[in-house]
């Protein structure tokens, strides 16, 4: 059977019933497998039998079976192909088809992208081009719409998307939701135009995915109430369980810098294992290489103890059913043949079918994925001229608000410290580990300007630069003289977008993103050694904090506590407004 | 507030998050009560806050709060409505506004119903009256489309239901799914409009109801690879095991005629608690009144031991998520407010809100439900002159097919016996007790008139005639004379519909049955009383069998077993083929 890309046709339903009744012969059965029933949460017999791009049969009656290919899998499971339920693809720092690469061989079938970050550069392109970018893939990409862009007024992002903008992108079959509604405290103050958005998801069918950290009591209720149905910002049992009891569904992360599995299993009991998703929100290169997607919640879940098809069926049923991917998430006849078998032992996936066709095996993808980048998602770093003297900051005449590295963490603290004074002039500090810090808008749209003064970083020489900046995205550098801050942004900003560390008017290492100045269009394991490199550079100007880009991107990001920086200065996010320099 | 029909708007919305937050006062406030909470399985401490249609807040964070009215309701336990996954309301006799002021008191919030027999009468007509006969109803209507309008190609019903009607009709937000695909013979065969009508409900992302009594093995895989996701038909735990196992919805039943709860509760298992809905199918009159409609069924089931969190789940939560009812099944925040409060120790229905609105109190309607009959329904009898020699049996010449009555139910065996013939013609013989048995093609479409043999009505004198008979509702007589049986068919012609008993011309009782010759414009306990008159009545032509009209009423039904009678003659429901009178 030739490769049909598309929906479902009915002569492809049809030679299902051909092949289950037994009148025809399968495309694919494999045999010598046990199957993970998500459904009843029971290990059966196979084989399983595949017609074309569905399954046809499953279990002891097509022992006999006849199918122009048959795989003898070794006693593997067969589970239905991983959902991953929410995940912002931006943070792997590679275009979709290398992340595509780097999940299908380990079992991911289907993902739920919120593609916020690209969303906050090019606006509503980035559903468009995400679906383009996606449909050759071996990987099924469903999209929520990006709820919260730009994540503050405090912040100059590429665009701003309304309540209507949200509801013409969710009116394609693909947008399968609203993501995550983070404008908690909107909700719950009543924001008309943030309930509206909700309001608009759920007129047109669509869930609505949260994001309400610590939110608790008629609060969370109130945003409940807004027809918020999921949450994936749990950190406790007891958090988690109030938002079940309101009827939330819980996505239960595992990703990179936040990982609440271990902290939230004990909730998941038989009685409400139809509750959870296993979610991955932000997984990065290292990571993705080293662990895989949410695959390696499934297993990190097992290995905690909870049930194979209990774990299974939270990356898997139960996100379909959220998100309403029909024909999806169990391995019984009529839905997609998206399978992939485990290895019963190490739970290593050995092959993996997507709609029907052997895409991987013994974790190599058998099929290209290659996807040109789209012309819309390159040349976004449009950096205005800047003056030297832009970046000065006056002498607040007293004692300064500092942000607060707190590494590996996207929260700050709030410091208060007597700044250094030259000429009139606030200036970086190494020998107290003061660097200064700027944010400069970089979409071309009002050319604001943001500087203030960052603690922590470790910053002897130079600057660093980055044009991944949560949430806006503009170019954040921290730097200890004007002159190579200046350079730092100019780096990154001639790559298109990246990374890049200078010193003495020179550039010591960089890695280019020009997808959207958020993705390289290199492999993952090209960016992993850039990555590398680049870490290893730093060191000279003093950075020896691992993943010190990262701490920087979320340096911006102005509504985490307790304080940051955007292009409109600096931010007090407990209170959203902007504040100045000098310490009240 | 005022009450608002029609989609939730954004200001309802608005008005819940407020009240949810505390910044307003809620419409009522439902204290003193515990809430079964459906979800997590448990009960807990309310109150229950409502604000306008919506609920907007659940538990003791609200034992303060305001609210224009307050409800004590003396430990009283807050279920979610009632929803029956599958009804055809046909069976109760009485129109859609009888049957809401009869479930409605007793919980039932909600219904999905499949009005497969007025579409035997009008066509796909139906989905349109029985949606503005039921829009203004205190009672949630949501409809299927019936898959097998006519049951079979051996009978002529009223209308002819093609997929792309099917389709037409589920393109309404109102029509939730594609009913029972009771062809299960056609779709295991690979009939491809029948298959089509499954696909198309599936393109349209709606689910697809199934109907298929003990299909097992590569058969029934088959059937539920066409993308079949329910059954209603399990008698036995053994197959509802296997149905569950391939991925279906198991709807237990509990009607009238059939009841399987007590035979496969012992299924319903934590494990799989979300794989199971509550159904009546149908309900007839009396039980209507007796017993309530699916709230019989939880209590039932929790009669039998079932946990209470579950039994309510299965007729709450489970089915609209089956069905994609957004915002049902649960007592939680921003939900509709479709509620029932049970009394703690009986279960018994105190009070029921619908969409905010008390609607009904200790089993009294509390709100105007009159609809009036829509003309489209009236006059659907048309019944052609037939002369009394089309009545008339040629003898076959030696042994004939007599149908067999198993009263109560809608099986039949096939008999062989000698017949009775006079004057070259085979006539009823009431010490045999062997009546003639015509159906008469009263949809103004072919005027076919089918002859036969029924033996076990008891009928020793006239004939007795409905208009009810499935599934083509045809007019269907026995009776012991050619002129007694004219006259019946007449009679109940003359009355739009109906059930007669004539005996020497004469009628000896009746119940009328104006509308799609189905149901009765009168209220139930008069339609209750109607009945048994009419039973009362008949036994005076030796009819003593309980519900004879009903018996009656499925000897036309040419998809059961073992012989049937249809406007086309005598059918072998196992071969799928029209017989001779002449036995083999």
């Amino acid at each position: 059977m030739a490769e049909v890309s598309g929906p479902l046709q009915l002569s492809e339903v049809q030679a299902a019933v051909e092949v289950a009744a037994g009148r025809a012969a399968g495309t694919v059965l494999l045999t010598n497998v046990q199957v993970v029933n998500v459904i009843t949460g029971e290990v059966e017999p196979g084989p399983v039998l595949l017609a074309g791009r569905l399954i046809a049969g499953v279990g002891p009656d097509y022992a006999q079976a006849k199918a122009r290919q048959v795989l003898d899998l070794n006693g593997g499971l067969v589970v239905p192909g991983f959902v991953d339920g929410h995940v912002h693809l931006e943070s792997a720092l590679v275009e979709p088809r290398e992340y595509a690469r780097a999940v299908v061989p380990r079992g991911v079938t289907t993902v739920v992208w919120d593609p916020h970050e690209w969303a906050n550069v090019v606006g509503t392109t980035a559903f468009e081009v995400a679906r383009e970018a996606t449909a050759s893939l071996p990987l099924n990409v469903y999209l929520t719409a990006s709820s919260c862009v730009s994540a503050s007024p405090l912040e100059t992002a590429g665009a701003r998307l309304d309540p209507e903008d949200l509801e013409q992108a969710m009116g394609h079959g693909h947008v399968v939701g609203l993501g995550e509604l983070m404008n908690y405290p909107g909700v719950v103050a009543g924001d008309p135009r943030e309930i509206e958005k909700a309001w608009r998801a759920d007129r047109l069918g669509k869930p609505v995915d949260g994001h309400a950290p610590l939110l608790t009591g008629r609060d969370l209720q109130a945003y409940v109430a807004a027809g918020i149905g999921s949450d994936h910002e749990c950190l406790q049992v007891e958090e988690a369980r109030e938002k079940l009891r309101l009827g939330m569904m819980i996505f239960i992360r595992e990703g990179s810098a936040v990982r609440n599995l271990a902290d939230l299993l004990p909730l998941v009991t038989p009685a409400v294992k139809d509750r959870f998703c296993l979610v991955t929100d932000d997984k990065h290169p290292h990571d993705l290489v080293r662990e895989g997607g949410v695959d390696f919640a499934v297993r990190k879940a097992v290995q905690l103890g909870l049930d194979l098809p209990t774990a299974v069926r939270m990356a898997t049923l139960n996100t379909c059913q959220f998100f309403g991917l029909r024909r999806r998430g169990a391995v019984v006849p009529g839905y997609w043949a998206d399978l992939a078998v485990l290895a019963p032992d190490t739970l290593e996936c050995q092959v993996v079918f997507r709609a029907g066709r052997l895409v991987a095996r013994d974790g190599q993808l058998l099929v290209d994925t290659f996807v040109p980048t789209d012309a819309r998602l390159l040349n976004t770093v449009r950096l205005p001229d800047v003056p030297l003297e832009r970046l000065q900051m006056a002498d607040p005449g007293g004692a300064a608000r500092v942000i607060g590295v707190v590494p590996g963490q996207i929260v700050t603290r709030s410091l208060t410290m007597a700044p250094t004074v030259k000429d009139g002039c606030v200036v970086a500090d190494p020998d107290r580990d003061l660097a200064k810090l700027v944010v400069m808008e970089r979409h071309g749209r009002r050319g604001g300007i943001g500087v203030g003064l960052v603690q922590g970083l470790g910053l002897k020489r130079g600057a660093i630069a980055s044009t991944v900046a949560h949430d806006a995205h503009n170019v954040i550098v921290a730097g200890v003289n004007d002159a190579d801050i200046l350079a730092a942004a100019q780096a990154v900003a001639r790559t298109g977008g990246g990374f890049a560390a200078v010193a003495d008017g020179k550039l010591v290492a960089g890695l280019a993103l020009p997808v959207a100045g958020l993705m390289s269009q290199h492999t993952l394991p090209e960016v992993v050694e850039g990555l590398d490199r680049l870490e290893e550079a730093v060191k000279v100007l003093g950075v020896t904090m691992p993943a010190p880009f990262m701490t920087l991107s979320f340096l911006a990001l102005s509504v985490i506590p307790a304080l940051k920086l955007t292009d409109q200065g600096l931010v007090d996010p407990t209170t959203g407004r902007l504040v100045g320099l000098l310490a009240d």
